[in-house]
């Protein structure tokens, strides 16, 4: 999406190779909302560690990552033996895999990149073969986020006001992210509209990043704490409500999201208000048979028992005229004493869905297991 | 409440009095839950500044404390001039009240030593009947909250698990405070169970001032972030909800208080858990005849976009041993250029209301209406 720096705009993807050098670029997103800045990974092990320090986040991201890392990699390699250069690729694969070991994306990024490799006969086809699927994953991952966008964005109308809840925008995706999609696309329409954004605590995904998502591209929104999206519904502010999902379960129509998720679902039922989840194919998951069998990631305490800003001054530029970029600070805002729990997601049942926006349409949450040809059951 | 100080557990009140010296000693909550500190006001004027720089907090700590503090002012004028002295209360009392222009407790109180005092013949007569009327005041709201504890903490079972939002705890009255209340009660009567704290965005009252007084108490207690709160329930991990209310409609049993308290009702009610509402008998508002009457506060954009805590190193012991105490630091977390809206209360509305915790008992919320006469309604 378009970025403006120092008043010039431009367009960025969170991730892009660079061939000349072989170098991935990055957006680094651990400064975001605070400053923007693009990080050369130079090779393989630095893709690797930016992946496992967050310098990228997000199911489509991590998964574009990989993707190019395991290209990367694979470029970098001297000669022509091809066993050896074999051997150096699953080097890559598992450096790679290992640095978000419990993410899904990037090790099926990998597989299907290595799938088209291994067609190449040479060392030199099978590098060219590599990157030319790494920018295939990374194209089709925003074909597929423009696709959401073009169903999702009939929904939005002039003077809708629309609550998200945490970030499944453009900086979780390569480009135009899923539950930001509809509201990229009614944007670009010209509709005039207004977004309410669940700070989403504890991580404040809501507050930090979809914030500066829409502040960038000059979409009105406000952020409001997640208490107060149950009183805006009440008042009749809210018309419509958009989120992603880690995963959507494909049997039962039940959907994952970040904690919070169930109670915003809950009280836009209550409200009657629509309530949308915004997905690629790739997070439906085929064989659980329940939400309850999905396993809740618990996460750190401390996302809970403080939270992470900016002091006053900071970021400021330095008397030498340097633009200081710091990473945030960590604040314990709660009782010292005091323990905290810290489950990381929620199960929200299909019949508080209004829909699921897909790249292929929008689909009744309980009909996804009737249409799972189509979208990509692979018993 | 008994507070522990460097292994010392000592009984404490939000405001007293010291007769020696005509002071008014206060926990000074803007330290809290870091520093533990009691500050003397010295005369009305500290008092008030205490009032206005919420040194001390809550409705009826701060009615407690403009009724000592109309008392001190009384106290500390010379001679016997009726007419002067009289004069002098007025500036008193206007002082107090200007120092939080909103608030309706500081003024009920005052009114109410006024009222005492001027039973009084002699200048010496009225500054011990204010004072006799100050310190009655502050026992009365003690009496009530046991009471509201004496017929709420029969809820509570060994094992229950108890959700709170916000604080209505003695932090915010002068001692065993209104939701709190059956919690003491049923801890005074050896039932284990665990309370789950909202932690209450933007101010995190719950994670501050509710985990605190539960850690003094010993009370197994989390800190959760709110998102969590509808999950839990789902989960069949909540037993027992109680909470505070700033204003509730006496006619139609609505209740007003902290923002996110109407989603927890909602979610409450979804999974059949009981919802019950404590409440002194001051905060029934009578006349409104509907909860879309009641204006709802917003609050500085400020509490949306960041967070007051402490970084690490603060508050620790300096080189020469003495102990740093600093009032917390504000960090921006949100997006820079970003607004926020910050409603600060929501209305429930008495249908998922399962009873009103009273100092005379547990009410039906649509019952209060019938019960108006014992309940103090004044037409």
């Amino acid at each position: 999406m378009n970025v403006t720096l120092s008043g010039r705009t431009q367009h960025f993807r969170t991730v892009t190779y660079d061939a000349a050098q072989n170098f991935i670029h990055l957006i680094n997103q651990r400064l975001l909302p605070h400053d923007f800045k693009i990080v050369p990974a130079r090779d393989f092990r630095e893709t690797a560690a930016a992946i496992r320090e967050m310098v990228v986040r997000g199911a489509g991201a991590i998964g574009a990552t990989a993707a190019y890392g395991l290209a990367q990699g694979a470029c970098a390699f001297p000669g022509d033996n091809l066993k050896k250069f074999s051997a150096h690729v699953e080097t890559v694969f598992h450096a790679l895999k290992s640095a978000r070991p419990t993410a899904v994306d990037p090790v099926n990024a990998m597989i299907r990149v290595r799938r088209e490799m291994v067609r190449g006969k040479t060392v030199a086809e099978r590098q060219s073969l590599a990157l030319a699927a790494a920018e295939e994953f990374a194209n089709e991952d925003v074909r597929h986020c423009e696709a959401i966008g073009r169903h999702g964005g009939k929904l939005i109308r002039p003077g809708s006001r629309i609550l998200t809840h945490c970030n499944a925008g453009w900086l979780a995706f390569v480009d135009v992210g899923t539950a930001t999609a509809p509201i990229y696309a009614a944007h670009a329409a010209g509709k005039g509209f207004h977004v309410w954004c669940d700070e989403t605590r504890p991580r404040s995904q809501g507050a930090t990043l979809t914030a500066w998502e829409l502040a960038q591209q000059k979409i009105s929104h406000q952020i409001i704490a997640d208490n107060a999206a149950g009183h805006l519904m009440q008042r009749g502010k809210v018309d419509l409500v958009i989120v992603g999902s880690d995963r959507t379960l494909g049997r039962t129509g039940e959907v994952t999201n970040k904690i919070g998720t169930y109670t915003k679902a809950v009280m836009a039922a209550r409200h009657r208000i629509p309530f949308y989840v915004a997905i690629p194919l790739s997070t439906i998951d085929w064989n659980l048979k329940s939400g309850f069998d999905i396993p809740i990631e618990e996460r750190s305490e401390n996302e809970v028992l403080g939270a992470w800003g900016r002091t006053k001054g900071e970021g400021k530029r330095t008397k030498t005229g340097q633009q200081k970029s710091s990473e945030q600070v960590y604040v314990r805002v709660a009782n010292p004493s005091s323990r905290a729990y810290n489950p990381g997601f929620d199960v929200t049942p299909p019949e508080l869905i209004t829909g699921i926006i897909t790249p292929l349409g929008i689909i009744k949450p309980k009909e996804l297991w009737k249409r799972r040809q189509e979208l990509g059951y692979s018993s």
